[in-house]
């Protein structure tokens, strides 16, 4: 399938998407029509129709979408359709909480999780072991880890974030409140929560409606 | 101050100019220029000039800006001038997470958690009680709770929305992995943390540089 430039809007709304598809399907639906899309999700027809062109011509005029198809397809796109190997670094409330989520089902395996805290080391989480920081450098480029996941104080994280660009981490989800400067080609991921509970407070106060 | 309809793209970024500006003033420093704020925060200067001139004119020519009067101008327009009581809802792992997290020092103020697990009752989390479901509505009515943070199990979130809803909730800050269907005037602001991932495995392998 030839890409093209898709715009980061409709990235943010490929998730979405997956997730939906995913339970059409799980609910035994073959085929959908935009507009049946349409009032499930709470977007305009015209609005989805858009999107998966982006994709190319996943629609047939009459028919509608193959659940199945575009699932599958969309998957691909999110790369979610292989497996991703990841590591948590900080075995705190954060680091456990993630640790026990259920992202395996969606292709990403936590392989361990790392904390200086000695009296932690071989311990498990969810059947998860933790690792000491000493040797981290060693088991991502042994395991071949591409995401790891930031859950540790502000102070140390930018530390870290070296640490593991060094050893060749391809993408960074970073937890802590601040900003990481990494090189080309590292992705970081923010989860900033209280950026999030921020622009909470702001629509509290600015009411327009809900959206995707 | 008036004001006037603020895209929601801005609205994103005034999270990460009060953290900045939050910084530079902790540093000592009482005013800065559109160019050294756009140095520090990877943002072109008329980016920053035209996302703080929706608020009217913070900044002088050859002056700068004054980084209290905006930091605070700011804070106002986020709602982080005021104190918000919030509660959790599910003690579970994510729960613990948020209950341990000082979202107070921006003004969110967690009063109580709520589960269904008898043994939990009266338990503190960093001095937060844990209370049982049956007393939410009281609960959320009496202490005029403003937003619930919603870490519970997927197939029971909609049906806690819907009690929250009935008592008066403003906004639900929601960490399922749904979308809630609530009447106008309820905010909802959701995290969703496989969206995230996805999109940064996304990211992985289509890399076009990170950025705010």
């Amino acid at each position: 399938m030839e890409e093209r430039q898709i715009s980061k809007a409709v990235i943010k709304r490929l998730p979405r998407y997956y997730r939906y598809l995913g339970e059409i399907l799980n609910s035994g639906v073959e085929r959908i029509s935009s507009g049946e899309l349409s009032s499930k999700m709470q977007v305009t027809a015209s609005q989805i129709r858009q999107d998966l062109n982006n994709f190319g011509g996943f629609g047939q005029q009459g028919y509608g979408y193959n659940v199945k198809y575009l699932y599958d397809e969309i998957g691909k796109i999110l790369g979610v359709n292989q497996k991703h190997s990841m590591i948590i670094i900080g075995a705190g409330n954060f680091g456990h909480a993630l640790a026990n989520y259920d992202f395996e089902k969606n292709g990403f395996v936590t392989k361990a999780i790392f904390d200086v805290r000695p009296e932690l080391a071989g311990t498990l989480v969810r059947g998860v072991p933790v690792l000491m920081m000493d040797q981290l450098e060693s088991y991502v480029r042994r395991e071949q880890i591409e995401i790891a996941v930031l859950t540790l104080p502000k102070s140390r994280v930018a530390e870290v974030a070296d640490r593991l660009v060094k050893c060749g981490i391809k993408a960074l989800w970073n937890f802590a409140h601040l900003d990481l400067i990494v090189p080309d080609g590292v992705v970081v991921e923010n989860v900033h929560l209280v950026d999030s509970l921020m622009q909470l407070s702001y629509r509290i106060s600015h009411y327009d409606g809900n959206e995707e």
